[in-house]
């Protein structure tokens, strides 16, 4: 009952695609793109999935991407259902497959699939045969975020990368629980596939020297790695994944013996910020730990995309919505 | 301040309808079929119920039940809006009909009703002017289960039953938690208004010889009306209904002394579906417990219309919708 | 990062308008009444926010204000996406500002913000680009509640008060938990503004003297001052506030003994109802506690505007939207 992905008819992952077409999804995205980040008011655009049902498939809730994928649907005309949290059929014992395929069958044209197992929107795009999008599936990947970071990275860069999406010559650092993070892959492959030099940093646990695999480099030490970034993304801390040992305090990161350590070794002080090149392009994927791995004087700073990045998301997600969708 | 209710104006239950509106419903709902199960695509269709808002009033939660008449919904063009869940007034002790009366206030065309109390849908439909849809009221009837069950039985049909629905000749097996099923009851009233033969099968508390009453024939011995049997709708074993006499695990079906027991009485394997007519239709309403009610094998086979029940009932919803907001 | 905010481009609370923008937005509103109190059917009404997306950002769920906005924003052809409720960012930690730039920067039109803090909606205005509607901050305000209430007062009371909002002339109690009502406040604030007498009645702790600066008069024996009201409002007794000593049994409402106490002093009972004015409005904001705050037979009875208010509450969401979003 399964069948093979086609890539170009799916979004699974990054790994998957080729340069040439992200660079066609970016391309596409800044066509989307009124000069300021924001969508462009266009009527033609609002019609151009009109009739289309797109599910919110979310196995595991995330406010941010559900809103952000609705509000793209809606940007190119295209209806948005959810299918989210309790009171679901998941709890009745179905599985992540027949979930899928009743949805199909009750006649979505597209499923974003969110899920904290990995694997999960792959999986299901294997039995049904509308688009599915990956909107996260555990610590594997999170195409669409990897997509907007280097769609906000290439915007602030400008000097023709914003229209070329060509990173090569850039370095860009990714600071924080790199294994645990599917925005850190994806983040890793769409930027080392557009050309940059990519430096994971953290403490071994979190960094650890097998990420280089992804084709990008390891370091422990912020500070000694800090002067030679063009663009640094800070990752946020889990508390939520971190034990916290039986108390009700939360967790130290593994690696370090504190958040107070992690925060001294790993934040973005405004400081550190002020060590950087001029000009270092500041991301964040969010939600921020604000005065934990990012002062806020930092991410209100000038360098600071953070707010770019959630707005390039609605732009990718509608390119990405449009290219499947045949629109 | 209740009314009575007028059934050509409202989808309370099968058991006030007539045959001939049955008919004439699941002739709408074909008129929307593309051919395959899926609604066409087409614009004069989107446009149908344009303007109208249609109100999901969830007390319980169904996700596969609201999804389908949301997109039925947005098939023709209507907004749909979603109160379900915590947080929602009735958290607050409103009474259901106030809350009702409430939302027919703020605008909504249409009601779908969903409620674990049998009689609610009936009980707002007294006090409320627009038409009220029942989306499944406790034990009573789930009216669109019953429509979309027949769209999908005919359609496997054939020979001219896909556009007479006239089930005379026909015998339907219906297996499992009978006296506990909206669904079995609607299927009953529906199959057997249209000239089928239905026999209810299941241990004795399960399907006891009470439900005669509602024109069905019952048997406690699958194996030995299996032969008969155009076609069989296999339920759901609702572990979440059956006590587990204060385990953790499951609990027994009542009149099987355990669940393994009732699968081998009961369930539908992959040597009771050999042992069928020749092309005897197999369904299930979902969710499905693979391995437990049905094999995964039989699910998935040839003679399975799983999937097509589950499309069938957006095309019947678009068919109750267009018909009770005078699209 | 903060700026000043502007009450003609946002609708924080009712203290911030003039008596001029009331009636301009109750005039707005009536021009979307159909004559009976419910949105006219009307092509160019519903493509007057055509390509708009209007953000719900509750951070404190409300059934019936969520949806009276979202069939507002449909009214007028605006999409509505929903933030609510458990697995929002909100749990993760981030702060109510980062939400509401979050989802300003994914691209929403509006925000729409509930929330159990006195000065959220407020406190976001100050940081977003987007037109800020207030839909309930703690016990501070809930402008569009004052604006129906006075416009389902002045439809009741007629004589063209239903056309000029002019309610000179007019006295109006407003009965129950004052202090802690928000909708009391924009009640007091609009009814006082369009030029009414405002009696708020209760025991000495729920309707202190210090609400006199807010411009009304403050009273706590109900059967003293009945007899001169030519509207009354019931608040709802907030059991889900007052604290129940430790069992189970709802608790008292400060400053009386007991809930039977409290409904002898101050609930509108059949008996009471009848020593009202000829014609004297009856309003509730809902969800009402029947047979508690006010017997059923008042709320289904003649001069009860119950339904009324619930009714205009989506007319003047639709006019405060359409006015905002320059529709």
């Amino acid at each position: 009952m399964t069948h093979a992905i086609d890539h170009s008819r799916n979004m699974i992952d990054l790994a998957g695609q080729t340069r040439e077409r992200l660079v066609s999804l970016l391309t596409l995205a800044r066509s989307f793109d009124d000069c300021t980040g924001m969508p462009k008011q266009d009527a033609e655009l609002r019609a151009r999935l009109s009739g289309k049902s797109v599910c919110n498939l979310f196995f595991e809730d995330s406010t941010r991407t559900r809103v952000s994928f609705s509000l793209a649907a809606r940007n190119l005309g295209a209806g948005i259902t959810n299918l989210t949290g309790p009171g679901s059929s998941v709890t009745k014992g179905e599985t992540l497959v027949d979930t899928a395929l009743t949805v199909e069958a009750t006649g979505g044209h597209a499923l974003v699939v969110r899920s904290g197992a990995a694997g999960a929107a792959e999986l299901i795009a294997k039995h049904v045969h509308v688009p599915v999008i990956n909107a996260g599936d555990g610590a594997h990947e999170h195409p669409t975020q990897g997509l907007l970071d280097v769609y906000a990275l290439a915007a602030a860069l400008g000097g023709g990368r914003e229209s070329s999406f060509d990173l090569s010559g850039i370095t860009v650092g990714i600071v924080g629980d790199i294994v645990n993070s599917r925005v850190a892959r994806s983040d890793i492959i769409a930027m080392t596939k557009l050309g940059a030099r990519v430096i994971c940093v953290g403490p071994a646990p979190l960094a650890p020297r097998s990420l280089e695999v992804l084709g990008c480099e390891v370091s422990s030490d912020l500070d000694a790695v800090l002067g030679e970034l063009d663009a640094v993304q800070m990752l946020r801390i889990q508390f939520e994944r971190h034990g916290s040992g039986g108390s009700d305090k939360p967790g130290s990161p593994p690696g370090v013996g504190s958040v107070r350590e992690y925060r001294s070794l790993y934040a973005l002080t405004e400081r550190r910020a002020g060590g950087m090149k001029p000009g270092a392009v500041i991301m964040h994927p969010g939600p921020m730990n604000r005065g934990l791995e990012m002062d806020g004087t930092v991410a209100d700073g000038p360098n600071s995309v953070v707010r770019k990045q959630v707005s390039a998301g609605t732009l990718v997600r509608m390119a990405v919505l449009a290219d499947l969708l045949g629109g």
